[in-house]
């Protein structure tokens, strides 16, 4: 048994210490394992009705997490999995108690029903008013099985909409009835994906095979109706709502409420999931889903799946279930019956223009893409020997949208503009790392050249700023066995010539020779960055793929710019 | 592979579905899977500075559930565990961006760095004033690894913090310093009980076998640094703690405040289990637990396990930490440092007092005791093959405490007043459904006799409330095949004999004989209610056990009373 505990015999007053330390509205009745409000004095002397649940422990946030202005008074727990004493209950009724009475909220469990309803009978005869609501949503069960419907996460709307009725001061007998027809109304079918493990017992109570789930399963751990393979969660969804439906007599044109329950292990991604097809399906069947939720609201220890709760509303329930409230496990923001979409800002225009055929920058575009897309076999071969392999293919996918696009890059607006539209298409053209690296070499250098043309000292602080802007976004320094060992040498030997009085000729020889010394080094270095760096020494005597292309595209330019 | 999804290449788009519409702060951006806040327009024309975050989906809530008024502006998704394009990253920005600027959050990993450096840079060029802030708050890889630190569940108190001094009006530089500050200071370690199913592989990326968890894993299901044994969550606490603070050089004298993280499986009981160990445990170092929060806030798909967030702070940051936000995922109700225990009610009075030996009330009591005693073995025989079992021993254990404590019971208060007593004894001492179901009986039957003597009429009454009682609480009819069988007949038979003008002593016995041909009618009915209610005609045959014993405890009473 895994599990974030101590001793299985302490896991409920320790979870209960956990929660009143993570909620203030929540504080711990003296001696007991009843949560209770922190502002409980307060509530007596208003005067306004209490309210009080629990259980048996394991359906956190169950009910502890609903302690709070506008929902219970106090929630007061078994062990897992079993009712709390008649003497616990009667201990919380008296602490909870106000001149307004006590509206106690079972679920329908014998061992419950009778510790509550003794407990109740004993307040009483001390002269609490009291009141008995008793929760049995679980349409998996016939109405008519002889132990009635067992109360599942349909407890939690009890909750709320009598929470809210007694937060607005209503009278005992309104609280009583609010939360009588919210028991009434409510329904409730689960799906279990997996079993749950009881702490002191350490093993699960029912096992799963395979792809099976447990249909209509109760909270505890208990088998369901039926066993069958995992459906896509539409289907689920489908079936469960069906079910919860037919058996509350709702169809098309009724008004609901729906909340998705998970069982304790459901991943927040799978309960939103199941939230979106929860209100499709409802939508398709003509019901208007008012309000939505999600979340972890009565859990069966560690059991994976969730359950659908639907309760038909008007517009007095409504605004009881969109009341305030301040319990830690109530969501903390509202929900509203349909997604909203924001319309996205105007997509970036595409360049639109003419690079000529004749302009050295196109010649030299092409030279770079032509050369990237001949070397393709040879950097994949290197690539797949120190990285992923992916490198080869990239770049000559990127060189080949550069081949396709260059002709309308906007040529007549200086090369800062064409050098911008290349970053582009290589930003939509190229994956991994390369592309955002490239994209951003290319943007950098395009701020430099603002212009109609660009003098080679231009060139020099675009080529410079390029390589800052790719170290800068890749985190890399020179030495780290990547792209900037070929990069930075090459801008700094074509500054460095150009500012020592070169011609831009010479100046470009001086960056291609530097940028292939730069890659060769790279045979001599373990990778700092990427996945080469899990290769450790096995990567020495290959130089990097990314600075070999850059000595290789960086050459291509070098040689048609001089011809 | 067990998962509430529709295809894997659907999910994210699902959840997020799914999240808008359970969470009315959350919108959609058109054509996209980034989740943005719906009243982004009143937003930009005020011109608060925007908060953008993201990265690969499978981290839900994260990021999506921190969009809201003083958190995230907007939270842009990849698919699982893969990192959003440039495009994506750039749309949201455009979409989010208002006068003030545009803070990113960036976790850091590889994909994020370059997709979000580039977007960053693409949105400057357009004239959008944007800041980055990366975290890396994983302390269980040294910070001199080469690709830095992985960004962890530390992240969202960088949202947290950053988006109240943005909420605040503050400018762009100072909530880039505040989210800064806090990514510098927070440390962030986890263990993994499980290893996570990423969808669209339909296979866990590593696995745990038998009680082995993994430590310092990442969140992404790569393997962590370390494997071992489960620890009780005391030692897991200690030891997670233990690295962060020595990593973060943080130790007594030291105000924190401390983030509980489920990785997506975890139940709220266990996270609140750690959460109250994580109080201790600073507590006993000597560090000042400012805030505590447990939930799902950054997960890993389906994993099990937690992670564990410290950050050091000042009563600046603990300003900007309670400032209220109305994002879905961040908790609903404030934390506070320690736990609040409210005083409980006076505990019930023992009653005190003396009953006469000769009392006949004595003597009832004791020769319902004796008999229940005598009875044990053939009660537990008789419940053993129709029920659990346990009714000889539990009655002859309420029996063995109306022994010891009935001398001292009221007997000058009346007949009311000792019955009350007797009923407390039997709610104390006797356990299952039976101690419930008599206590009841006694407690109803004692309001019928308030005076210091009770005529037979009184009696009579007292009797029939009492069953009215148990019927009511252990929502039971005659025909359910339970005590009520024997009980219902017998008090119905003791009013009417009384009624038609008999002798009491007469009407007692025609109530002995009632009950006893009520109790051997068990035998021939099905049982609907308890655990016999599994058995179905197995049971015919037998009688109730329960009914037995009423017939043979009224039998007693009867001839004490006669002689």
């Amino acid at each position: 048994m895994k599990k974030l505990i101590n001793d299985p015999a302490d896991v409920v007053a320790e979870a209960l210490d956990g929660l009143t330390r993570t909620a203030a509205p929540v504080a711990r009745l003296d001696g007991s394992v009843t949560a209770i409000r922190a502002d409980v004095g307060e509530l007596r002397a208003a005067g306004r009705v209490a309210l009080v649940s629990g259980g048996g422990a394991g359906h956190e946030p169950a009910h502890a997490g609903y302690v709070g202005a506008g929902m219970l008074t106090a929630a007061v727990s078994g062990e897992v999995f079993t009712s709390p004493s008649v003497d616990a209950v009667l201990d919380a009724i008296r602490a909870a108690a106000t001149p307004g009475g006590v509206l106690l909220i079972v679920k329908n469990y014998t061992g419950d029903r009778l510790n509550f309803g003794l407990a109740a009978e004993l307040a009483r005869a001390e002269g609490i008013e009291t009141a008995t609501v008793v929760v049995g949503d679980d349409v998996a069960v016939a109405a008519s099985n002889g132990a009635g419907r067992r109360g599942l996460a349909g407890t939690v709307l009890v909750h709320k909409a009598a929470g809210a009725a007694a937060a607005a001061g209503r009278p005992l007998a309104d609280v009583a009835a609010v939360a009588q027809r919210v028991a009434d109304a409510v329904g409730t079918m689960g799906v279990a994906l997996s079993a749950c493990t009881v702490p002191a017992a350490g093993q699960p109570g029912f096992l799963l095979d395979g792809d099976e789930v447990e249909w209509g399963l109760g909270i505890h751990g208990e088998p369901g109706i039926e066993r069958g393979a995992i459906l896509p969660v539409r289907e689920t969804v489908a079936r469960l709502a069906q079910a919860i439906l037919t058996d509350r007599g709702a169809g098309a044109g009724a008004r609901v409420v729906a909340m998705v329950n998970g069982l304790g292990a459901t991943p927040p991604m799978e309960l939103s999931i199941m939230a979106g097809a929860v209100a499709r399906d409802l939508a398709e069947r003509g019901i208007t889903v008012e309000r939505l939720w999600a979340g972890n609201f009565l859990t069966a220890l560690d059991m994976a799946g969730a359950s659908l709760t639907l309760l038909p509303v008007d517009d007095e329930l409504l605004a009881l279930l969109d009341a305030p409230a301040a319990a830690p496990a109530w969501p903390a923001v509202a929900s509203r019956p349909g997604p909203v979409t924001i319309p996205a800002p105007d997509a970036e225009r595409a360049p639109t223009g003419e690079l000529a055929v004749t302009d050295p920058l196109r010649r030299a575009l092409e030279a770079v893409a032509e050369t990237l897309i001949s070397a393709r076999d040879e950097l994949t071969e290197l690539d797949r020997e120190v990285g992923d392999g992916d490198l080869g293919i990239s770049l000559a996918r990127g060189a080949a949208a550069i081949l396709a696009e260059g002709p309308a890059y906007p040529g007549a607006d200086g090369p800062g503009a064409v050098l911008r539209a290349a970053s582009a298409t290589v930003r939509r053209s190229v994956g991994g790392t390369s592309g955002p690296l490239y994209a951003v070499l290319l943007l950098r250098a395009a701020a430099c050249l603002p212009g109609p043309t660009g003098a080679p000292a231009d060139w020099a602080a675009a080529f410079r700023a390029g390589v800052a802007g790719v170290r800068e976004i890749g985190d890399a320094a020179v030495g780290d066995r990547t792209m900037v060992d070929a990069l930075q040498p090459a801008a700094d030997a074509f500054a460095g010539s150009l500012a020592a009085g070169h011609d831009w000729r010479f100046a470009l020889d001086a960056a291609v020779e530097a940028a292939r010394v730069g890659a060769d080094a790279t045979a001599q270095v373990r990778a700092r960055l990427g996945r080469s760096s899990y290769l450790g020494d096995r990567v020495l005597g290959r130089p990097d793929p990314g600075a070999v292309a850059v000595a290789r595209w960086l050459g291509a330019v070098a040689s048609t710019l001089r011809s």
